[in-house]
């Protein structure tokens, strides 16, 4: 479901380059995950749900989220590698418990969380 | 570098069998992937940086951190597809960038952001 | 405009009882505000805006925002102390700075942010 | 424990001066906040936790942070007046929960989560 391993290895060389691997802890990454979040939701904060759902029809706009949104991927797929996360595995992993958490007819139409159905 | 079209395919599914498009605005998914974010983050705040690198070698904590990964890329795909990005293309263009600003030289063993050079 | 010497000498007490300030790092303070932002989020991920207004009439809602509010406001007051940050000050700086940054003529009924004035 | 007051009344002018009312649902300060968050953790990301500790002591480095922390401030002043959240009471009902779940004899020199004594 999940292929990264182009994107795993080009970053764990730019890193290498860089002799960044000694700043990439789990804990340091996760923490720079939340700042690239942070950055992706910012171009969300101010504009309705619809205007949220036109961003993709504005070249400009297209392009930040774009851009933020490969930021958080980038240091997702390098958190998985130094945490030896098969990615895949991971997705195919959570997707079943996900299916059982919330069976179809429960789910339909309802966004309550599975706790408190 | 990526390729998440299996995983793209799957939430769509999984969110059209639950009628769930209705809620998967992007503005909605960013804040769905804050959430995870955050808990993500939480497995790591009172561990020390050596002690996060040695999570990959603890099942239990490893396997927490697995899922939680995974619930934020389910979210960060889902939010590429409904946004239009191509995440392939997103990365490939953002590596650039970051060459581009963080040169070998000027880099090397340097945390520090690229605007503070 | 901010008083929490209270609150900050309560957590201080709090954290000294239980040998807990070899945790208190900045760092590991602000990845414990992250996931307490992240279960605030989540308590208004899949509303609509009206309904996150609504939310203050609800009483089981609002308790559970009222919680998370306080968990975040607790870590943030910790942070604060451990870094020295005189909240009154700090607050009354960014204030003003946030009138320069956004005068009244040009922010009004405008939410674009000041560097795209 | 916490008085706010001047401040809250200070935010509530600047967002009726500027026409922001509008913007300011929970759901979008949730979201505001979680940005500001953001660039709160990024001062930090690639510190150690000694390094972290050491921010009070760096007139630029701590007057980031001191900046950052009143952005996050404010919007969590805010999120609590458009829910009717009273801090004060808020936090003295979260340290009364905290100290239930985390008992002295059980909690010292623990960073375990309750959920998990």
């Amino acid at each position: 479901m999940v292929d990264v391993r182009g994107l795993q290895e080009a970053i764990a060389q730019f890193a290498r380059e860089r002799d960044w691997e000694q700043f990439h802890s789990p804990k340091n990454l996760a923490m720079a995950l939340t700042g690239e979040v942070g950055e992706l939701v910012e171009l969300f904060q101010w504009l309705s749900e619809d205007a949220s759902r036109e961003v993709a029809r504005d070249p400009v706009a297209a392009g930040r989220a774009r851009d933020e949104i490969a930021d958080v991927l980038i240091y997702l797929v390098r958190l998985a590698a130094v945490l030896e996360v098969n990615l895949d595995e991971a997705v195919r992993s959570k997707l079943q418990t996900n299916a059982r958490k919330y069976p179809v007819e429960k789910a339909r139409g309802n966004s309550t969380k599975s706790t408190e159905f």
